[in-house]
């Protein structure tokens, strides 16, 4: 995002480096583990604010019995009560696979700023892969990059997916 | 929906008559006002199961201060405890204006029977005006119809609008 567009959207706050990128999908990754651990699919997210994070969620469908209970609605609502407001306009979510239309829909209802994934979601995956939900002309539009620790972020799904099948 | 739609869906329970669409949008008309009441714009929603309302929902972005709180997600996370599972296969979905991309995603991930909506959304409704996800190939697809109690739905949020306006 150059500095006139970060102008226009009244962005003050500097873009995370590639290093942060990463330390930020890592913590994303450590919340698929909790995850994975309950016998989930192995989602995890994280919201950020001024390098620090302010919302964390993992997939919990299964066990809260909630279709709601996607990594990034449950970061996105802890980061609406950390923050006290619905617009997490200075915000950037990380999460280990693409979001699907509820949450690409989540992210651009709170008008997060940039979104950050790891693995593709061929099946689901609403930023690139089904549609390009990002591209439409809706009130707010986040910038998104995928393939961020792409191959971890795809391993820890592939490795849930072989378990299950053993069972 | 003819029966080898339904036979293929695993569909047992019939679908809602007119006279039942209409007096299920009028809950959702209900909880509109209540939104209304509260200064938030006034759109409800109500999830259905074999006639009998199991979540109610109105729009509380502003005084939530949450990005999520829509009706829709409202009223599904309330039917997905009421009913204890995240599956609202045979459920049906009133809602006085057509679903935004969260909420569309939502009903697709709780595989939500049939949806019905009030007036359309021509800057963020996702169902048949800024795009059509119920069309993409996800893994459900739920069936929409819009165009019930359209203009008693619209009128409140022209009533709405028009209040602020004067303010």
């Amino acid at each position: 995002m150059d500095w006139r567009e970060r102008k226009a959207r009244g962005i003050t706050r500097p873009d995370p480096t590639p290093e942060e990128r990463e330390r930020f999908m890592r913590e994303a990754l450590t919340e698929a583990q909790l995850a994975m651990h309950d016998g989930e699919v192995p989602i995890g997210a994280v919201v950020v604010r001024d390098g620090e994070v302010v919302g964390r969620g993992h997939n919990r469908r299964e066990t809260g019995k909630n279709a709601l209970y996607h990594a990034e609605v449950l970061a996105i609502d802890e980061a609406c009560k950390t923050l006290g407001g619905w617009r997490l306009w200075e915000c950037d979510l990380y999460v280990t696979l693409e979001p699907c239309p509820m949450c690409a829909g989540a992210l651009i209802n709170a008008r997060v700023r940039h979104v950050y994934y790891g693995a593709k979601d061929e099946k689901a995956g609403s930023v690139e892969s089904v549609t390009k939900l990002f591209d439409l002309p809706y009130n707010h539009r986040p910038t998104a990059e995928g393939g961020i620790l792409e191959e971890e972020c795809g391993a820890l799904l592939t490795e849930f997916f072989e378990t299950l099948r053993k069972k």
